[in-house]
């Protein structure tokens, strides 16, 4: 995917990825009233108004954005009939030709993690096989380590899919675990020196750290665009990470959340490019799917709204990389 | 939870939680093939399966045990048929009395965990509630830090639930990460200073500055019991750790997995308990529900097995803490 991915960015000129987030609050009146209508206050009726909601968005930005990222979680509070939805916003995307990227952020110890693997790689049973999740790529935790992460390389070395691994998040409170000091390790004196400043003074940052596992991981799976499958989750509220990270990491591609609604601008995320304007891909949810709300034009403005504002994202970003407008 | 946890371990004096973690190679030829007669060879066939094979093991234990614990990723790699029977599992396993501990290893920013959060809370809808996971308590990665984990704490303020952060993970890949020496912060040269030895060569290891981190979450959430509602993850096969993460934890209870199958013993497991033989629960998955492969009888020796097993566990966990047999 990661190919198909980069392919993409470059064919539309545009490195945005939009977030599908559903929430009750973010949908038209009038499309949750019409759900409620055939299938009464419930889950069922949520479940069929994200759908419709996510397509519609899906419909009128699916030839300006190269992928679609659904978070799990907004669905998975909704239970089965919610997450119901999100496989078919995930298929539906699929068949629309964006890349899909399950926000999912899984992680456990292996057995298990081959479990979760079911997102991005079909299912044995019966002697058939059964593409349950349809995801593209999914996002990882990498707090268990190299061996919860291995089933999802197994994965990408016989299949195009990817992962995007959490390295420096987005919220504030990140800071608590990923920017705690640690002691470069005796063999990893090379490393270390190469690093140069970030490390003198006390240590580097854990988010450096897990880059460099995240880098290693991803080493034999680089793609023919020159970025590997595996990728890394870095958050736009942190730009001097992000330049950092760019230099330490050359063959990761970048899944940044946190522009916008989070505050992060075009100048910041310029940072997170290579020096080809290549290897990042920007995520923006409410500040594309709730763009109808300032509209006022109710659910037939979805679609147009979220359309603009994904224009308008891809051209501050192009701008910020001086790319041609 | 944490009260009635405490409660029903002490009462029935065996600190053991059984993992409802199934695969199509623990279920029993025929019980698989009965559900394929009704649902044909697909995921719903399997998803039947796990759940009678569940309520095997949940009937036969139920008064031996305080607590299960189905880890949700092998039902998520069936789809929503898979995820049903994970829902049943939960539901059923209350019904018969027991502590449901739902291994899903959840995290994310701030909004999205409050999504998250469903699993331990109804939620509200079209002015109604509705409890779509039903555990009394879910597992948490802690990479995301404190405002990740902040909307499980809001919901633990106002009910009788729980959460257990991963500390310190059964398997060896998570050194990759947990054991990175990390120095203290100015801030915390008092804990440095308590905290001893440790500290002295080096810097302390992550997993105890997010042992740090898991015990400040937790300490507003104490039970009557003495424990927070605030637990932590501690694998088994690190008593060293385990011991060490006691003392400076003395009002966070232990899930602690890597029983058996894992390689740790009742001796090694005893170190994870305060003094009282309290603040602790361990747990044993293929141990106790695929015991019945070792019986040879087939469906019908799935319950006897599995309580067998979960006794001789028990045995051997009160052996270790000298408790009465």
């Amino acid at each position: 995917m990661i190919d198909r991915l980069t392919e993409r960015i470059e064919a539309l000129g545009c490195p945005v990825v939009v977030g599908l987030d559903p929430t009750l609050e973010m949908l038209p009146e009038k499309l949750l009233a019409d759900a409620v209508r055939s299938y009464g206050e419930t889950p069922e009726a949520v479940a069929f108004a994200f759908l419709k909601f996510n397509k519609q968005v899906i419909d009128a930005t699916c030839d300006v954005v190269p992928a679609v990222k659904p978070q799990i979680a907004m669905y998975e509070r909704y239970g089965l009939d919610g997450l119901r939805a999100y496989q078919m916003t995930c298929a539906y995307a699929a068949g629309r030709g964006l890349v899909v990227i399950g926000d999912v952020k899984r992680g456990d110890i292996g057995s298990t993690a081959a479990a979760y693997a079911a997102h991005i790689q079909p299912q044995a049973l019966f002697g058939r096989a059964f593409d349950i999740w349809r995801e593209d790529a999914i996002t990882v935790n990498p707090y268990m380590g190299g061996d919860s992460v291995e089933p999802y390389l197994e994965v990408l070395r016989g299949a195009d899919k990817g992962i995007f691994v959490l390295v420096k998040t987005s919220n504030p409170g990140g800071a608590d675990v990923q920017d705690l000091r640690v002691q470069a390790a005796a063999g990893a004196a090379g490393a270390a020196a190469d690093a140069g400043a970030g490390e003198a003074a006390g240590g580097a940052p854990l988010y450096e750290h897990v880059a460099r596992l995240v880098s290693g991981w991803g080493a034999d799976l680089v793609g023919t665009c020159g970025y590997s499958k595996v990728g890394a989750v870095v958050g736009a509220t942190h730009p001097e990470a992000g330049a950092r990270l760019r230099a330490l990491m050359p063959r990761t591609f970048f899944l940044v959340p946190g522009y916008g609604a989070q505050g992060a601008t075009a100048a910041d995320v310029a940072r997170f490019f290579d020096k080809d304007g290549r290897g990042c891909i920007v995520n923006s949810s409410r500040g594309i799917t709730a763009a109808w709300k300032k509209d006022g034009g109710g659910e037939a403005s979805v679609g147009k709204a979220a359309r603009a504002a994904a224009i308008q994202m891809r051209d501050e970003i192009a701008g910020a990389l001086g790319w041609r407008t």
